[in-house]
C-alpha cells in the first residue's frame, strides 16, 4: 500500500520524467519537486531503479482497471457488441475532451524510448500491457465481425492494436501541437473507421 | 556539408540517443560506438547541445525529402487525388514492409518526450516539421474531399495528422511488440480508411 508521502514521491517523479526522461531525472529533483527529505526518498525506495520499478508498477496497473472500466461501463450500456465497441472508444474520447490541461505523455512510451536504461523485467510488463489492450480489444472485435461481417478482409489483431496506436500517436503530437483536442479528435477517427467498416 | 567522420559522430549518436534518451548518452559512449578521439569529436561539436541541434536539423531534412518524394512520385502515377493519396500512403507501406530490422524510432518523438531538456529553438523545429506534414497531407485531402465529397462530415486537418500519428504509435508499438509488419499494417489501416470515407 502506498501512503502519502511515497505517492507525492512518484507523482513528483512520473512528471519529472515526462519531461526530462528517466536520465534526466536526478533523486535531487524529485524530492525537491515532492517536498521530501533524501531520508524519505530512500526509506522507500532502494534507488532510482527501484522507483522506476514501482512507477511501471502502478501505471499498469491503474491502466488495466482503467481499461477494464471503460469496458464493463460500454458492455452495460449496450447488448450489441459493435454499439459497445464504439461506446468503449467514445467514453476515452469524452475524457481525453474533458482535459482541462495538455495531456503529460505515457510514461511507457517514455520508458520504450529510453528502452536501454531499463531492466527486462521493467520492459516484460510494458510489453504485457501492449498484449493486454490487444486482447481485449481484439475479443470485442471478433464478437463485432461475428455480428456483422465486414466487406473487407480485415485484420482484426492489427484493428485492435490501432486504438493503442491513435493513443501513443496523438500524445506524441499533442506534446508538439498544443492543441488539446488533438487526442480526442484522433480517437474520433478510429470511432468512425470502425463504424465505416462494420456498417451494419 | 557533412563528411565521414562527422555523420559517423551523429550516426553514432542518433543510434543511442533513440535507445538510451539524450541525458543517458554520454559524448564517451557516442566516439566510442563512432570509434573516433574526443578530439574528433570537439572539432565538430562545440557541446553535446550543439550535437542535439545538428541531429534535429539533419533529420527534419531528411524528412522533408521523404515526404517530398513520395508525394511527387504519387502525383506521377495518377492524375486523381484519391489515387494519388492512397499511392502516396502505399509507398510508405511498402518501404516499412522492405525494413530488414525493426525501425529504430523516431528521433522527435525521442525529443518531445524529454523536452525539457531542450531549446526553444530545437522544439520549434520539431514543431514546424509537424505542421508541414499537416500541411502537405491536407492540401491533398482537400483536393480529394473536392472530387469525391465525403458522405459524414470530415475534419481534414486531424485527418492528415492521422498519418503522423499512425506512424509515431506504431514505431512505440514496435519498440516492444517486436512485430516488424506493426507499421505497415498500421498504414494499410489509414489506407483504408481513407478508402472508405471517399468511397467513389
Amino acid at each position: 500500500m502506498e501512503n502519502d508521502t511515497q505517492t507525492n514521491i512518484m507523482d513528483a517523479a512520473q512528471s519529472l520524467i515526462l519531461d526530462n526522461g528517466f536520465s534526466g531525472t536526478t533523486v535531487d529533483a524529485i524530492i525537491k519537486r515532492a517536498g521530501v527529505s533524501k531520508g524519505a526518498f530512500f526509506h522507500y525506495f532502494s534507488s532510482k531503479a527501484d522507483l522506476a520499478h514501482a512507477l511501471v508498477m502502478r501505471y499498469a496497473e491503474a491502466d488495466a482497471q482503467h481499461l477494464e472500466n471503460n469496458m464493463e461501463k460500454a458492455e452495460a450500456l449496450s447488448d450489441d457488441p459493435l454499439q459497445q465497441m464504439l461506446i468503449f472508444v467514445k467514453l476515452f474520447e469524452q475524457e481525453m475532451n474533458a482535459l482541462s490541461e495538455p495531456y503529460p505523455g505515457c510514461l511507457f512510451a517514455s520508458y520504450l524510448y529510453q528502452s536501454e536504461l531499463f531492466d527486462e523485467q521493467i520492459l516484460e510488463i510494458i510489453h504485457r500491457w501492449m498484449l493486454r489492450w490487444r486482447g481485449r480489444v481484439k475479443d470485442k472485435l471478433e464478437e463485432v465481425a461475428d455480428t456483422y461481417p465486414p466487406d473487407r478482409e480485415v485484420d482484426l489483431s492489427s484493428l485492435a492494436d490501432m486504438l493503442l496506436v491513435t493513443f501513443e500517436g496523438a500524445f506524441v503530437l499533442s506534446q508538439s501541437v498544443e492543441e488539446p483536442e488533438t487526442i480526442a479528435r484522433q480517437l474520433s477517427h478510429y470511432h468512425s473507421y470502425l463504424q465505416l467498416l462494420f456498417n451494419p
